[in-house]
């Protein structure tokens, strides 16, 4: 699959196929996440791969009660637990590098989640990235060790429904400037404000 | 460009050639970004694109003295400041909904960064993402409004020079775990902990 199109057709699967992931495809999908960036080369980031049916159905009660993730989380043949190390990512020499304190993690983790999501959409699997969870709970049921914590869940499988468009996106006029904040980027040919939703340039 | 071999041959590139990048480009690039994932689609997202040579020279000041970062912000042709407004992401309500408190837009950040930094290589542009350096200070040369954080800045054009490889990597064995933490991940046809640096199955 084309790397743009990759990026303009990755929607966020909640319903998958009962089609199990072989270890060569989860192979490529953590391949990709190992080789995001990472502040200074640190690759804080650490992944559990839970397939066993006990352990899923144990992290579905760490999510709230009224979310239909406890569904997905069951039902996805791999969840993905993206976990950060932490007091590495933003640091120099054992302390804080910057005014962001020991919160890079987060930001690593993204740039690998979002390999792995593309990676994932390019095998002809679908994921989607939960955060909304009671991540202690979650991090007792899965043995995280201390100094590591658990930032988000991942169910990964083969889509059984895929959304047909994205949700909506801002028009860039209302996030993209030029040179300082709030100076617009006009770039004279088109109207940044009028991009019909779900049908980028891509 | 294949999806995969985007992920998988994307460097960070420090060193820019003259040619300049046009709005259609950068509009390809953007879009990428926009179409990021985000916390609840709260796109908390905002970016500047600096072109001004005079304000990259002042964003320059704000690096470390000794870092050579201040060379590649001034000779890249456009350099991306990746700003995130708070109290968006990880907020249920007007109030943060899980222990990672208001740090939510870091990890969404690292989502649209890399969507950004894949499409730039996927268009034949080099990027490098940089976050050490005095946020408080190019905020102020940025004009950025109270309740936005500047996160990195992403000098961006093409490249006069791509490493050839990539900085070494962890084995999967390190950091790649099945169903809880600190039980290895073993496929049974291949030992995880060999993997060839720079040669990744993609």
């Amino acid at each position: 699959m084309d790397a743009l199109e990759c990026i303009m057709s990755r929607r966020s699967v909640r319903k998958f196929s009962d089609r199990e992931v072989d270890n060569e495809t989860l192979r490529k999908i953590v391949e990709a996440a190992r080789f995001a960036p990472s502040w200074a080369n640190t690759q804080c980031w650490e992944f559990i791969l839970v397939k066993d049916p006990a352990v899923k159905e144990q992290l579905s009660t760490a999510m709230p009660e009224v979310n239909q993730a406890r569904k997905v989380l069951v039902e996805a043949p791999v969840v993905v637990a993206m976990l950060g190390r932490r007091g590495l990512s933003g640091f120099y020499q054992g302390a804080a590098a910057t005014d962001k304190d020991d919160t890079w993690y987060m930001y690593d983790l993204g740039l690998a989640a979002q390999n792995m999501s593309l990676a994932a959409h390019a095998l002809g699997l679908g994921s989607v990235i939960l955060g909304l969870f009671d991540a202690a709970k979650a991090e007792r049921i899965l043995d995280v060790s201390a100094g590591v914590s658990l930032v988000a869940l991942m169910p990964l499988g083969y889509p059984e429904k895929t959304p047909a468009s994205a949700p909506p996106r801002k028009p860039l006029c209302e996030f993209i400037f030029l040179n300082t904040y709030e100076s617009p980027w006009a770039t004279g040919d088109q109207d940044l404000c009028f991009i019909e939703e779900g049908n980028p340039v891509g």
